[in-house]
């Protein structure tokens, strides 16, 4: 259902031949109600691809008409020639759309430092607009993908109205957004500042907290578009959940998505004087390659996972710390606690808590093992 | 030669047991000189284990007798039992030497979270002590190996006087000094005070700067003994330039031995406003799993450097960042350099140079690819 789930949306996903194995590589959603509001949220990485660059320009109006989106390159690293590019992309939908260029938001993934096949793409942009449909959200979910094994979409319906989208993102997952493309639609009708809120709220203690690799990306983009088709303008408070649960649903599809991942981590900081504290040793925890590996090895090394709060700045005293994995006690006051023969760690989901014993507040961060899989995949990838 | 290059020193290494294969796990070095002043360096990590704990009140009288090291077990996370064993390791190597138990410094290396076999540790001291000699440095290196391939030792010779050491560590090498121990001695005749200063300044710009795997250990020590045996008091920069060549030649024995490291990778940071810019960059380049996968695959992917940079908060313009991979610019201008197959990866060590073009400071971290065989060797590790 993906982007179309939404009623006052139409989707394609196409294959332009960006990428070389013909793959489906261009993606277009089109906001064809009665309103065009949107928000977006955009990697905090400083090197910025052209089409985030781009895109945030278009997002200062708070109005999105279109969103194209391509596969099999980043146009990232590309100079004025990228964003050139990216331009060009958004004209080119604005004439084959009838709408105007500032209102088309453009996403990239895929290797960076490469310029787009533009003679493939500019084609590609007219074939996807003749394809459009809709029905055609999962083809564009499908369009996306780049490393992704999965397609990735999310829908909550409420009374009236619907939130649904899609995403992509399977290496290079990290904070300030994982490595990831999020277009998410919805037929109620509000304006770009509630958007704008209920998407900040929603990223920050969801896609935020998804942190595979610790690497974060140059194109990251989450964007919301409303098309007012619905006709129905829903309470904040339940719009800005119904967003925040599709976001945590598509960023758990992304971890479970990682590169060459066999275990799921869920790292539970609990006890900690401020919410900032437990993000900050949550991802000190889910960031450690020593003990990643040693959850790929179904090895219980609650050391590894002291030593990481140890590097942190949060408010702790190291001999009240506590920490269970998959619900054994295996450390208790810093030192060695319940009998890690105990911890079940056949399962792929390993769960993680540490206790910091020093306030109560509390944050969940998702992560995944390292393996030689991810290795491979990713000393492999560009060659 | 080891610590014992310098005279007014003996050493020993033997197996005590506390390793199950057999191999040598204990390690003594006494100073037998006229001084006995000492410094030391600790790690940063806030979880500290016992001997660190230990160690620390002893180098606060800036006095050190003598070090004893095992390997096998890093009493770390062990609770107050384990401090008392840190203890009670210091009172019988002083018992043994006719020392005060203050002036013994304690250095452990292993697993997190296992309390020492005591029973077989003490008697290890005995059969130490009766061990020591004047050439008993090399054994007392290779004692303090844990997953080392190589024993690591250093010395520099100067007129009449010398300064000579070893080190252990592989895996979670880190900033705020790699997992390390690393005892240094020298001959020369200088107070703590200079001792100090000498060693802060070479451990900052040398083993705080190899950066293998972003994982800072709980038990990272290193301390330089002096036995003013050799009569004379050289100057202070003489000396401090002594020590940092011996820390920056241990350093890269370090690095070259780093967990299934295929290669070793140097990342030069240039023309950066500041040192402080230099070295979070550098780092943030030298933690990137991605671009550490990309060196393992033999593949100049620039874009992940580019991508690392843009996640710290130095000076730069993206447009104006440059890289070098081997001698080659394949990043110009934020963009696309010269062409990336120019680039020849088949050696082991990469030299990577990324150019701020915000200033004129810099500085060199040390690091290596990531494998497949550091996955396996770290996911197995403690089963």
């Amino acid at each position: 259902m993906s982007v179309t789930a939404a009623k006052g949306f139409t989707a394609a996903g196409i294959a332009a031949g960006i990428k070389e194995n013909g793959n489906p590589d261009l993606a277009l959603v089109v906001n064809t109600g009665p309103r065009r509001a949107a928000a977006g949220v955009f990697t905090s990485n400083r090197v910025k691809a052209a089409p985030v660059l781009w895109s945030e320009q278009v997002l200062k109006s708070g109005q999105v008409s279109a969103v194209v989106l391509n596969s099999g390159g980043a146009n990232a690293c590309t100079g004025p020639k990228g964003f050139q590019d990216a331009h060009a992309t958004a004209e080119k939908v604005a004439e084959v759309l009838g709408r105007g260029a500032i209102e088309v938001a453009v996403c990239s993934t895929g290797l960076i430092g490469v310029l787009l096949p533009m003679d493939k793409l500019l084609p590609g942009v007219e074939k996807a607009a003749e394809s459009l449909g809709e029905h055609g959200g999962e083809k564009a979910a499908i369009a996306i993908k780049t490393t992704d094994t999965v397609h990735k979409t999310s829908v909550v319906t409420k009374d009236g109205w619907t939130v649904g989208g899609m995403a992509k993102g399977a290496g290079m997952l990290a904070p300030g957004l994982a490595t990831m493309l999020v277009v998410l639609t919805t037929d109620a009708d509000l304006d770009s500042d509630a958007l704008d809120k209920a998407l900040r709220a929603a990223t920050r203690t969801t896609f935020d907290r998804v942190d595979s690799d610790g690497c974060m990306s140059t194109n990251d983009t989450v964007l919301l578009l409303a098309s007012g088709s619905a006709g129905v303008t829903p309470e904040y408070e339940e719009f800005a959940e119904a967003v925040r649960q599709v976001c945590d649903d598509l960023g758990q599809q992304l971890i479970r998505d990682a590169e060459g991942a066999s275990k799921d981590i869920k790292v539970e900081v609990i006890n900690a004087a401020t919410e900032d504290d437990a993000v900050e040793v949550g991802r000190s925890i889910a960031r450690n390659n020593l003990l990643k590996c040693a959850i790929h090895g179904e090895d219980p090394n609650w050391g590894r996972v002291l030593s990481a709060i140890g590097t942190t700045s949060a408010a702790f005293e190291p001999d009240r710390l506590n920490v269970a994995i998959n619900g054994v006690w295996v450390c208790k006051n810093g030192g060695v606690g319940e009998d890690r023969d105990k911890v079940d760690m056949r399962f792929r989901e390993v769960h993680i808590v540490a206790d910091l014993a020093a306030g109560a507040e509390t944050a969940t961060i998702w992560t995944n093992d390292l393996t030689a899989d991810y290795v491979h995949e990713n000393s492999a990838y560009s060659s």
